[in-house]
């Protein structure tokens, strides 16, 4: 059962823990990757003692001084603790008992934060809820880190005048974010219930866990029940899984060393271990997170969030040697006991590449609610990736990309997403905050490889309708010679039904999979249907005549996102196979299409009505367009082919070996359609409604 | 005295000596970048033995079916005798023997290559003449490789008819190249000379030594006293260079093998060896050449020229550890003599980082033509670099861009060069050609940070009269606090005096130095005044008030370049201290500008009047503009502050430090400004005329 008694205090007992001490001393001599990540954290103890304690009544908001202020303590105190237990020396004690001395004398005379917003639940420290929690979640470390070095008159200050007052405060004024099923509850609760272990208040541990009510229905084991899918997908994609994530790890493992017996890594299916893994297989190579919905594009495994999930599910989970490889591209482990193992085991010599795989992620608690379908094929050195976006909506970041497409390719992006349309923490755009441009472009479907009908968005860009909503997934099928995944989307558009089936497909004679992509809309009325694709590149041949708008560019249309693009050129295409050839880092990629006398191509790039230039004016597209049907199918085949070499000034293979694409046959249950390579045909059948014979090859 | 009576015969001689033979082949067991570096060979010579021998009647122009397979077939040659000497394997011996006797076979009958052009000496093999000797460059070693291994009848036969044959053709028919000081020539004598000392033919060698005629004005010597500036520098810039340097390493080391009583490492005050350290200090430490003039932008050190040059440098010249940095960012070393050496002393550790300077690099032969000034700070992981373009025009290859700068910081490009318009090797983008866009765009002075008078490109865009003048050194100085180039251009313009002062300035308090830089116009009547800054990265601030074009783009002028430009937005600068702030690579960038009321901002990129799509239209700049004045001073302070981090998602050190920039006095001999650098005030005086007081701080 998970009754709560009080439990056998023992500090420190979080991270790093008392019996592992002298194992983590000796490991910051031995293993160089635990050596530099202590240094770094001690560099950080040591300036926060030069600049001495400063612990200011709460005043300004987000990025002000004393928000920036609050915000530094706690990182200072954790460092300071960290270099308490490594090096033994009492100055790094005494700074944190010292700071914790000044918050208790202060922490209950302050009132709500001034810069309080009506519409949320603000902190004492800061002006927000939510940064309260993240401060005591790092703060109560700090507190176990130092404990047995601060005397006990001071100790029960501390816990009398600012951790009872915050549990008090997190639990009742924050009662509603604490019994939230939301990633805020989530810090809420991991605060509290970490502050539960560390001065032994087993009544709240038991709410962190359960709930206020403690009746289960909310509470840690009902957040890990219902946050994740059974694949340990996070629904707002993959740049908030990795944020979302961390008071789950840091949490779980306090309930571990704490209450072993509540096998909190195994609880529901493993939930956390799922979740840890999805997040590192929603990264290209590169370590780049799949950027769908608002996301930052540089943000990768690299990020501290990851640094904590990877060391722990290495060392608390499942020691799988690919793990290693990760930490070793995150070029640092947490200072700590399953940092210890992480660095000893690569000093070791025990890294293998990670073990990126084809995967169909499914969103939704019980997992039927679409998902994220993963393609990848060639070693991690030079990987093909596609990513086919068929989640739901993600909430209030989710962008309006039903059956989005990307492809990577040569260690970086071929189709590529924009993300999101901010410069994050750059006070002069926007105050940092998400851009205008982020609603009129970004969320909008034309900003993505994806279907648009009649040059407007889905669920006419309305969060309400498309959170009603969700793509279906058709088939997911990963063999060596053919990777498939096809999805559904019945309700981004009145009355169409979009269908996309993407395909890694390995052909005999050629170096690389062919990316074949078949995309189709179904209506009873006629529409505009437009695919575009944003690539990374420049075209270097294409088969049709471009008519290259010279002088007096113009917007391609008015709102929806079309107001953004600036139309470069527009053609017709009448043979029965077209192509583009695009030349990205050294590699061609040339896009096979199956055209028939009425679709047109467009080329345009980004930049028209930006009044105060916030979008990357250096995105680029293609965009095949049919005016106007009831039914439109477009199928594309693209291949990676060849290479330029500028250092010994060689082109090699810069003719595509794909010819005479061709669709045979279409209609409500089946797209027939036939290339060749190098002479040699092949005819593809996509059986929509068949999953045993879904793809068929002659 | 250098006369030639035969030389002691023994094979092979050039790169790899027949007394190092053995200390090569333990070194490919021993020194990973020489074992790595004769796999690859090997793997070419077994691929063409793989392939069989084919030598085709020579019919095809370039890129055609027998252009590239005679060129193939010398490479071929070349790694067949490497991998004989190496491995003691006849096969390899046998491969070139058999396929120089099918040339001694057909060499004598071929007539001139059916593909000549009138203007231009054709060769035998391939359509024009400078094919034929590098082909005879490379084949001549390959010989002197496999030499012994060659029975005496069948080395008769490829002597007699292929060699002497190939000695009187390049003699005779080729004989005004021969004597041409010129880079055409330096192949063409090398080629023969080569052949000389292999076949011991002295003539031969004496001729390529002096000239046809043997009486020193022409040949080998006088090349190396007319190529070469005094500092080194070859005037077609660093991307020529790199090219032009290949056949006199190569002929050099052959002549120190077989003469070292000539010492022609050190001739001419070591030239060879300048010649080699000026073409490594012409890279940024991203090992990219500066782009100046009709330059492809990805050519790094790593080409196979430098490979060359940096291995004879270290061990024919002088073995400086900092040379063994580079070699092992080229990855690769000669399999011979050198090479070994190299890889030798990188194995035992012995590299030391690449020993970057500020220069002067004069240009023309006696070094009163100009130059290129270079100034550098901080460490190669982290440099700041400029680059003043102060050179002749540098020939047909020439842009006109007197006074160009050029920034780098955070290795890579800040103010950069566009560089040539041409895909290479691209058959699809105008063959592989300069593109059409090259003299519309690419040489014009816009493209350029450097002064526009009246939307007119420097010399008219008239290679006949840039040919006639060069600009002027006033001033070159490094001291670590101050660094300074100044230079003056008097006749880009009939009756502008243009100067440009760029100084990098190490303040106290400050990470990185500014750069500071002073560009005038001086005239006795009004002009048009513009300053472009082709910059990469975002604009994240500015001081004015921009005016965006939203919809209907227009181009900013007709001709010169201007025809290219999208005019995005202009401004009136109206503010004693103007800025621009451009993000790029994490780290901001902000350029204070001292602008009088009259002063405009023009936003463009680039990219209209292009039918063909050829222009990269990612690139960006802001114009300075002075509608109409005599004479103009811009005066800017560029200030690299700050950095974002993605992972930590923090910004620091946003805001610029530098504020108050002002012109205090601007006349003929002195531009005074003043600028603050937190608070502290700083002056500056340049004085034009008093190179011993040229800039003075106060
Ligand atoms: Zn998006
Ligand atoms: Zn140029």
């Amino acid at each position: 059962g998970t009754a709560v008694q009080g439990f056998a205090q023992q500090h420190p007992n979080i991270m790093l823990t008392k019996a592992n001490i002298a194992a983590v001393r000796q490991g910051v001599a031995k293993y160089p990757l635990l050596r530099s990540s202590f240094n770094e954290v001690k560099q950080q103890a040591d300036r926060a003692i030069a600049k001495g304690i400063d612990v200011p009544v709460p005043k300004d908001g987000a990025g002000g001084y004393t928000h920036e202020q609050h915000k530094q303590n706690y990182q200072s105190m954790n460092a300071c603790g960290i270099a308490y237990q490594v090096t033994g020396d009492k100055k790094y004690a005494a700074f944190v008992k010292d700071m914790l001395l000044k918050y208790a004398a202060q922490y209950e005379s302050w009132p709500q934060h001034p810069k309080k917003k009506s519409n949320q639940i603000p902190g004492k420290i800061f002006w927000q809820c939510l940064n309260d929690f993240v401060w005591q979640v790092y703060t109560i470390q700090a507190y176990d880190l130092v404990h047995d070095a601060i005397p006990a008159g001071d100790r029960a200050t501390i816990e009398q005048h600012l951790f009872m007052p915050i549990l008090h405060y997190f639990t009742n004024e924050c009662k509603e974010t604490f019994d939230l099923i939301h990633n805020h509850g989530t810090w809420c609760l991991s605060a509290v219930g970490m502050t539960g272990y560390v001065i032994n208040k087993p009544d709240y541990v038991q709410m962190a866990l359960k709930g206020s009510a403690k009746d289960g229905k909310t509470g840690f084991l009902a957040q890990l029940d219902q946050l994740f899918s059974p694949d340990g997908y996070y629904t707002e994609g993959p740049y908030y899984q990795r944020y979302a994530m961390l008071p789950f790890v840091i949490f779980a493992k306090t309930i571990q060393q704490n209450q072993p017996q509540l096998q909190i890594f195994k609880y529901h299916n493993s939930i956390l271990s799922k979740a840890i893994d999805a997040s590192l297989q929603l990264t290209y190579t590169n370590g780049a997170f799949f950027p769908v919905n608002d996301a930052m594009k540089d943000k990768t495994f690299q990020s501290e969030e990851l640094v904590y999930g990877v060391d722990i599910a290495y060392a608390d989970i499942k020691s799988q040697a690919d793990l290693l490889d990760v930490a070793k591209q995150q070029k640092r482990v947490m200072v700590s006991d399953a940092g210890l193992r992480v660095a000893k085991d690569i000093a070791a010599g025990k890294a293998k590449p990670f073990q990126y795989r084809s995967a169909w992620l499914s969103d939704g608690n019980k997992g039927d609610e679409g998902g994220l379908g993963i393609l990848r094929s060639g070693p991690n050195t030079d990987q093909q990736c596609i990513l086919l976006k068929a989640a739901s909506q993600g909430m209030g970041h989710g962008h309006f990309d039903r059956l989005n497409l990307l492809y990577y390719d040569n260690g970086g992006e071929i189709f590529s997403d924009y993300g999101s349309a901010r410069f994050l923490n750059i006070e002069s755009k926007f105050g940092g905050d998400y851009l205008p441009e982020n609603k009129t472009w970004a969320k909008q479907t034309v900003a993505h490889n994806t279907l648009v009908a009649d040059e407007t968005s889905h669920y006419g860009g309305e969060l309400k309708n498309a959170e009603k909503y969700h793509p279906e997934l058709l088939k997911f099928a990963a063999s060596e010679q053919l990777q498939v995944i096809s999805a559904e989307e019945d309700h981004a558009y009145d009355g169409i039904k979009m269908q996309r089936t993407s395909i890694l497909f390995k052909v005999p004679g050629l170096d690389k999979d062919l990316l074949i992509d078949v995309v189709r809309g179904l209506s009873g009325k006629d529409h505009q249907y437009d695919l575009p694709f944003w690539y990374q590149g420049h075209i270097t041949d294409q088969s049709f005549k471009t008519n290259v708008v010279t002088n007096n560019l113009k917007a391609l249309g008015k709102k929806d996102g079309y107001q953004h693009l600036w139309l470069n050129s527009q053609s017709n295409l009448h043979n029965g196979d077209d192509h583009i050839t695009i030349l990205n880092n050294l590699r061609f990629y040339t896009i096979h299409i199956a055209a028939d006398s009425a679709m047109q191509v467009k080329l345009v790039t980004l930049g028209a009505n930006d009044p105060n230039m916030d979008l990357r004016t250096e995105e680029k597209a293609f965009i095949l367009s049919k005016p106007k049907a009831a039914n439109q199918t477009f199928v594309t085949v693209t291949e990676t082919h060849g290479r330029t070499d500028p250092t010994g000034e060689t082109t090699t293979g810069a003719a595509s070996n794909v010819s005479d694409l061709k669709v045979l046959k279409d209609d409500e249950t089946q797209t027939i359609f036939a290339f060749r390579v190098k002479q040699k045909a092949y005819k593809l059948t996509i059986n929509y409604t068949n999953k045993n014979n879904f793809i068929q090859i002659n």
